[in-house]
């Protein structure tokens, strides 16, 4: 089995999950097949709707003796009559519902590998949400012993082992540093299904983080049970990429109909709010009048197109960049989605989402609500203004953003506004916060869309960042600068100017830290410019080019003459990604570097960063651009890791 | 051309529209139909997506020999090949994009009455949003005089006449006023399509509101070129009807598909994030490979699944009474209908939404941000506490929500539990502010979904009607409750205690008024309680029975008995409906009230609320159950206006 990320977003992954019955794309959902009545084959959902893996129960199989002789003797994909891959479950949910199941660990995980499972799952023990910490810690030790015994008898079989630990973070916690030492294939995050149904979403997002946090990264995270679309975005932003429905046909059979907002019932639907091929085929009242088993098939149908509507939207997001905006919408859809999303206001959770951010979108930060201004990117753009950004004067000249617009803000020329060509910092006052105008071309500033009226929680925490960030500095407000930025603009000129000067060092602070913006510019600085557009387009140091700069999010792309001098003067081992010797002559060639060839990398590095890569002895061989981060560029071994942009060879 | 109210919320209408070719549902979609280049024929679009109604355009009719010569002699039904109702346009927005048109407004009205349009519309003068006052005022005082010529042409024809006015309010509500005057048979909303262009939601939202507050309620009022989904639900709730797209085909023309969420180009798309039957056809990447003509068509298809959905959307929340819902989930799609809804929070708007808002909801009130706690119903609410609820002690008694369970306090008795029997008030201090204790079941209270932790907005205003509540009393906060409570539950009787005279009077109170409470409860009290949930049922007063209680909403529906006290003790015209003589002796057999029977009726009244039927001469003749406005039940000639409940016969 391998898995790799294609692309990603907040934490979530665009993967390849290959398995012995193909690769499936990820994140996805596994209707769950009772083989016993199956209201849709599977069969009928890969052909219809796009299904590209289900989940049966082996339980159920094994204790019926037909089901059980024909799987045995014709495999589990042959009873189901389904060629992709088959996930099964092991009669822990039973338990959890009848209280017990007659059947050993060893047996259940010996019959799944027998009836020729893709990935079979251990008999781990259920943790429900109102068990004692005494009881759940139980259960997490022998859930841990259960994996530990079952991997023995696995054989060429995946195996999923549950992270257990009912509520309690720290034996989530717990649960999943053990089962994440063993070679398994998929880690569920089980024991959730009464907190989904309770709608208990707050304790169900510390339960999925405290697992994720300490799960490896290159080991799918499959949330157990999670049928229902309004959680689907939170959870794949979380990291989690599989979900399982059985939601689909449980709802169909007392007539409920799923959306991605919420459930309602046939009964209270006046017209199917809809395009699904079965609402745009029947109206509420043809549905109502349909023979009862017609219906509910009818029905299991429509919540899986609404099911596989989501995950499709979430797979769009991740390639968009746009899984935030999802997630947000959700908290405006489901009051305890909104509760649960105040978690991520949490520095801590948003330290350890900022590690998975990618630098740079294609799409613009878009306003939500109050949520959006606790994304992590925007959580690390403050961390860097105040760390990094290099304020040169004592006073700062302050501009309401309602009295700048971009297009002025991008060609005034500070010099000549203010006719001291130093120690000038002017910053825009604006609803992302206080943004320097040397910044104001770069992502996330530029590229955001905020409402002209705010929120109360916004003002208040750009406030607090604004205090932050001008503190010890006198401040002092411009006022009617769009008269002022006119005036200034026709008399331009088009030489370059001590605040192109600012800018790039400003831009390179942000991007690559402080000491490397003045280690980059320390010579004869010459900036080519597009005679078009008067942008900045390449960035020359005693001729030698040095960096170029994208218009579209305002980032530099590092130059291989740039690269040489960071590689010279940046302590290993910033900013670099250390690779086997083995895999230096590809990149010589300007093969892009695989994670399994990684053995270290600057833990600084985010997604979409440019990089150095070098040898063990840190010989500096390419330029590249990271696709993973550090932790995963060290733990996936499937997959690109860097992007080769420019190599030495 | 008839018109009528079916169901409603906010101040949006489920109607009936009825024309010379047939009763279509509102609100609803008019795809705009190219009279040469259908690339969906108006019979696919009737069959395949429930359309309707289509809109073509008579301008571009009329200047085609060919089409004109069919038109004229076939007919405008044959020329599109479609039975249902068609409206057409007049040129003026090709005057708009043009600069002229080559007809004149008789001509063009005229030719449409010839080729057999169901509704025909005007030459207006196009307002554009750039326009000096001056020039806006001279083109509406030109669409009226137009308007007025035309009228004169329109033979049996049905007739739009468009409010225009730029982005001017007090000229759109001139012009409404001054149209309103005329028998049109729909009011379209003109000069709009540059606003939504460039989102300019906020003065869109103006506009709107301007023009329906002059416009008569029983005509259907048409958003004209309003095409994309993200709009539909804030301009249903302010009461628009009608919405006509060509976007569905100029998007696709471009490759761009339309989301109910916003726009995406094809070449951005990774995977399609929809379930309309041609997204659960074809992959993104089909789509890209398909000949560009079967391209173009399959995205047109798309993006009318896509604005179909959204209407059915409406129309289910307009028949569940979730509107808002919708209305406010927009807000997070798009910080531009984010900043417009913030004029929904000024109180003349409010004031004006509030007449049209059901009393109460079969669904809870489901929070979905900081807009929620300005929703009409809240308004209206906070209103009547402050105006009408019966505060009797000088101190109040304060229980914050979290202490309280509704269970728990549903189930207390208070005067067992402070001993003393009188002057006790207790207050829950809540997400929606303050909540008298007695009130407790009543909606919006008991049926409203809030977050645990709240956003600072919704915080500051109810802490705002919290203290005009409270002004002038002490206060007093009760910890500990939940455990006060219990122990008195234990020690309940269950003989009616002096909580349920308060109750029954704050409900009564809340829904007739002060002195209505005061006359229906004027003698001897008799409650009787369900056996099972010890719920008041029914209250009889001197052995007469005057209120039944509803547990689902906490809401009185009036008796026999009880409208007849209120008939003699409130002033002419509270209360009431009255109606024409000639409709009487209907009423009085139980037939409920239509529209055009009402002569007048109680300006205080809102729908669902209980009335009093009475003749002219103010002889009572039934209890009912407002379906209208009064406003509406004035203007409206279709359709029912008041639910017949009990009549004196």
């Amino acid at each position: 089995m391998r898995f790799e990320i294609r692309k990603r977003d907040a934490a979530g992954r665009l993967g390849k999950f290959t398995t012995n019955h193909g690769t499936i794309r990820t994140p996805t959902l596994l209707p769950v097949i009772h083989p016993k009545k199956m209201i849709i084959t599977p069969k009928e959902m890969q052909e219809l709707l796009g299904i590209e893996m289900v989940i049966t129960n082996s339980y159920i199989i094994r204790k019926d003796n037909n089901l059980r002789s024909i799987a045995l003797k014709e495999g589990v994909h042959q009873l189901l009559d389904f060629d992709g891959p088959i996930m099964t479950d092991s009669g822990t949910f039973q338990s959890y519902v009848y209280g017990d199941v007659t059947v050993s660990p060893d047996e259940i995980i010996s019959f799944q590998r027998d009836i020729g499972t893709d990935i079979g799952t251990i008999l781990d023990i259920f943790g429900t949400p109102d068990q004692s910490k005494e009881e759940a810690s139980e259960g997490v030790s022998t859930t841990i012993i259960r994996a530990k015994e079952s991997m023995k008898l696995k054989g060429d079989m995946g195996i999923a082992l549950p992270v257990q630990g009912s509520i309690y973070p720290d034996l989530r916690a717990k649960c999943a540093a053990e089962l994440g030492k063993l070679q398994a294939d998929l880690f569920p995050i089980g024991g959730v299904v009464p907190l989904m149904e309770q709608q208990r979403y707050p304790e169900l997002i510390r339960v999925i983080l405290a697992a994720k946090q300490h799960l490896p990264m290159h080991i799918p995270v499959h949330l157990f049970g999670a049928g229902h679309p309004l959680i689907f975005p939170l959870a794949v932003a979380l990291g989690c990429d599989l979900f399982d429905s059985s939601a689909y046909i449980k709802y169909a059979l007392e007539k409920r109909m799923i959306f991605s907002w919420g459930t309602l019932h046939l009964e209270d639907i006046y017209e199917l709010p809809c395009c699904c091929p079965i609402c745009s085929q029947f109206t509420a009242q043809d549905l109502k009048k349909l023979p009862q088993k017609e219906m509910i098939r009818q029905i299991a149908f429509h919540n899986l197109y609404v099911c596989m509507e989501e995950i499709k939207k979430i797979r769009n997001a991740l390639d968009n960049g746009t899984l935030w905006d999802l997630v947000e919408q959700k908290g405006s859809e489901n009051p305890y989605i909104s509760d649960a999303l105040h978690i991520l206001r949490n520095d801590t959770q948003k330290q350890w989402l900022e590690t998975f951010e990618p630098v740079r979108r294609k799409k613009a930060l878009t306003y939500t609500g109050p949520q959006t201004i606790h994304r992590p990117i925007l959580y690390r753009t403050h961390q860097r203004l105040l760390e990094r950004y290099p304020l040169t004067a004592d006073t700062l000249f302050i501009i309401d953003e309602k009295e700048v617009s971009y297009a002025d803000a991008k060609n005034v020329t500070i010099s000549t506004l203010f006719e001291s060509s130093d120690d000038i910092d002017i910053i825009i006052d604006s609803s992302l916060g206080p943004i320097p105008l040397a910044l104001y071309e770069m992502y996330p500033f530029a590229q955001s869309v905020f409402p002209n009226t705010l929120d109360q929680d916004t003002l208040e925490y750009t406030k607090r960042i604004f205090s932050a960030f001008t503190k010890n500095k006198k401040i002092k407000y411009l006022k009617g600068t769009q008269t002022a930025v006119q005036s200034i603009k026709n008399s331009m000129t088009q030489t370059e100017s001590s605040f192109d000067h600012q800018k790039i060092k400003a831009i390179a602070a942000m991007q690559f830290g402080l000491q490397a913006a003045t280690v980059l510019f320390d010579g004869n600085i010459t900036l080519v410019k597009s005679k078009k557009t008067q942008k900045i387009r390449n960035v020359f140091v005693d001729n030698s080019h040095v960096l170029s700069f994208r218009a579209s999010d305002g980032f530099f792309t590092l130059k291989k003459a740039g690269a040489f001098q960071l590689h010279k003067a940046l302590p290993f081992p910033s900013l670099r990604v250390i690779i086997d010797d083995e895999a230096a002559p590809f990149v010589k060639e300007g093969k892009s570097v695989f994670s399994k060839f990684i053995i270290e990398a600057d833990p600084a590095l985010r997604p979409y960063d440019e990089c150095l890569i070098v040898r063990s002895n840190d010989t500096l061989l390419a330029v590249g651009q990271c696709l993973l981060n550090p932790l995963e560029m060290m733990q996936f071994s499937h997959g690109q890791a860097v992007k080769n942009r420019e190599y030495f060879s």
